[in-house]
């Protein structure tokens, strides 16, 4: 059921002294949605945390699955501050972290750090079907390489990526720009061995993963075989 | 020191009863190294383990580093069977599983499985990077839906990563072109909302995963705050 449709149901259901929230993953288009159909007697206040894995429903559920995580409270012009500090108060009860955005800020910065980077994997979980099934070579059994990592997270619910990549096209069709721009600088820095152009970018990127394991979202443990 | 100096020096100590390995990631230009400046009385056989991590260097060894991950062996015109064999067992006994290949498949298969995967990571990290200094968001700190697991890949050792790009660049610029036309394609797909082109590719994707897990290359535990 599209978002639409559930306030459609919900707009019958639910007093004005409820507080709503979502878990959406973007926020701009959710935002004219709400806007448009929610009754205006009712609150509605929408959050995304930046927590969870591959997999959807409530049986993959982790008792500390929000601790040390972003929880983002959407901020709009007409937001009460009444409503944000209920939000913000639940969030924190469950171990999370918050930080106010407004819908705006938030699609853009989404669009970068987790948009992307699904659309990518996708991408090169494609790719490499696709040579396969050209070459006729047997290799994804030798994806304990790298690819491995990215079939995790290729693995994702497609609904809900669907949804996530067409509402907030406008910002990922940016970062899909910028991202073929540089792989395209990569390639000729590779095709013309410019070991300096290369050696620079290398280290600089290496530098990121300090800076997560710095920020705790991500554990300094190397990831060998994971077993 | 470079593979052409380690053989100049290597020439001077190893008896003609030793058998040579390495583990090199990449193999057609090593192995013209090798044909070129090896004594031709010593013999080199390559292999290449498909295990490790981020981390580079003895003092990150596992115990069980190679149980039941491939390791894949050089068979060229004039490898001999004998030397085959003692090198299989090396291994065998380590843990791994073996299987042969010529250089020219090896460095096709792994263009795809790991040399464009670290790629893909290293510019998706560089891509976050400059958004972040352009937009002047404070965004890895919010890594932890997707870009997070991009940069455990993008930290590894830059310089084993330049030569490898270096030494493979003709199937790596190949993969980086299957790599950006599927990229457009998806992006095309977003723009115009095609649900139905975009719904088979996320849908097909996801079967590699259990590919995958069913080839024991990864296990089937989501990933959640590894924590």
């Amino acid at each position: 059921m599209n978002i639409k449709n559930i306030i459609l149901k919900i707009n019958n259901f639910v007093s004005p002294n409820c507080l709503i929230t979502d878990i959406g993953s973007s926020k701009i288009e959710s935002s004219k949605i709400i806007r448009k159909f929610l009754k205006k007697k009712i609150s509605w206040v929408s959050s995304h945390p930046i927590a969870g894995s591959e997999v959807s429903g409530p049986e993959h559920g982790k008792i500390n699955m929000f601790n040390d995580r972003w929880c983002i409270l959407i901020k709009e012009k007409n937001t009460k501050k009444k409503h944000l500090n209920i939000l913000n108060k639940f969030w924190k009860k469950i171990g999370s972290k918050t930080v106010l955005m407004s819908p705006e800020k938030h699609d853009k910065i989404f669009s970068m750090t987790s948009h992307l980077p699904h659309l990518v994997a996708y991408n090169l979980v494609k790719s490499a079907q696709e040579f396969e099934k050209k070459q006729n070579y047997n290799l994804i059994k030798y994806s304990a390489g790298g690819l491995r990592d990215f079939s995790r997270i290729a693995a994702s619910n497609e609904i809900m990526w669907r949804d996530i990549f067409f509402d907030n096209k406008n910002n990922i069709t940016k970062a899909i720009n910028l991202f073929i721009k540089n792989l395209n600088a990569f390639k000729k820095d590779i095709y013309s061995k410019n070991n300096k152009s290369i050696l620079k970018k290398l280290v600089q990127t290496k530098k990121v993963r300090s800076k997560i394991i710095k920020l705790k979202q991500d554990i300094d443990k190397p990831d060998f075989g994971r077993n």
